[in-house]
């Protein structure tokens, strides 16, 4: 089903989960062409056909539908790859995530939402719960399973990895005191799979 | 001069210099007492003895005169220690760092400045230039002054370790999936040193 930005409007009723993707699909278009300053409920709407009132009703803020929005699009983008060489996997999954935030207007976007969220409890607690929680357990399940191929070692909690690559992102991104590249994340898994000392 | 929080208010002229640091103290002060919640001009202005109009003539907005009052305080407190060892030195000041950004509302606080600057550009400018970046420069100069000695590879570039570690901070202060303990920052540390592989 690829009806993505095609409105709908006038061809009967359409059942509500069809309805909810498709709004969430034309969430994330819009979101990754205009950025949040180009955000609106109507622009939505008309994208994907469906009322005002349905997305009242389904979305309490334009922050928790451009959220979905950016979630459903960045997904498949993110897929974390299982190659069996995690140093490998970890740079692939990494340049697709460098690449998104910085060629596109995702970045900035998402960058707003996280803004949003520290003065928004609601909109922070459905960022951690519908994506950075899972998209961590992701990353934490992939080291795992390389603890199992003896490629990490055994006592490394992955959860620490994680800050140390997406969140060394994530804190460019928000403070760009130097450039999100991809020399930059390279050597972020190079410091910690050869260490820094001499 | 230790006169902050003690309003001057009826005491004379005082130099520009004079009410200006005070002004500084009593917006930190005020900032890790109450949070941004409770950080108004008013309050500022009524603990410093200066005149409201003093406060709006030198500051654009009150995100502006928190983050002043925010570097004034922390300054003392994340001074980077220089023991000759590098790797003690990162534990010392990263534990100092999470200590003011867990147990005091200035955490709470630095997020939402962080969170505002993502849609106030002036903001994020004045964050930039008058505060992350000269503290990421104290950073990169203790690594320098460790690869002199030997305690850092030398080809290592000192920007990606510090968004390894401080970054990996703020990722947790502003998206707190996982809790900011001072066992995080040792194994950060740790991760950097002795690296992730078996």
């Amino acid at each position: 089903m690829h009806t993505i930005g095609r409105p709908r409007r006038g061809r009967g009723r359409r059942p509500a989960d069809e309805v909810r993707r498709e709004v969430i699909e034309a969430a994330g278009e819009l979101l990754f062409e205009e950025g949040m300053a180009g955000f609106t409920f109507d622009k939505v709407a008309s994208r994907s056909g469906a009322s005002k009132m349905t997305l009242y009703k389904w979305w309490p803020s334009k922050g928790a539908l451009a959220l979905d929005g950016y979630f459903k699009r960045v997904e498949p983008v993110l897929a974390f790859p299982d190659t069996g060489d995690i140093g490998a996997d970890l740079r692939a999954q990494l340049h697709a995530f460098v690449h998104v935030i910085s060629d596109s207007p995702a970045g900035p976007a998402i960058a707003e939402l996280i803004g949003q969220a520290q003065t928004d409890p609601e909109l922070k607690a459905a960022y951690l719960r519908r994506y950075s929680s899972p998209r961590r357990a992701l990353a934490a399940e992939a080291m795992e399973r390389a603890k199992q191929r003896g490629q990490l070692r055994v006592d490394l909690d992955p959860e620490t990895v994680i800050d140390q690559l997406w969140g060394a992102c994530y804190h460019r991104l928000l403070l760009p005191d130097q450039p999100l590249t991809e020399g930059f994340v390279d050597a972020l898994v190079t410091n910690l799979f050869d260490g820094i000392g001499p």
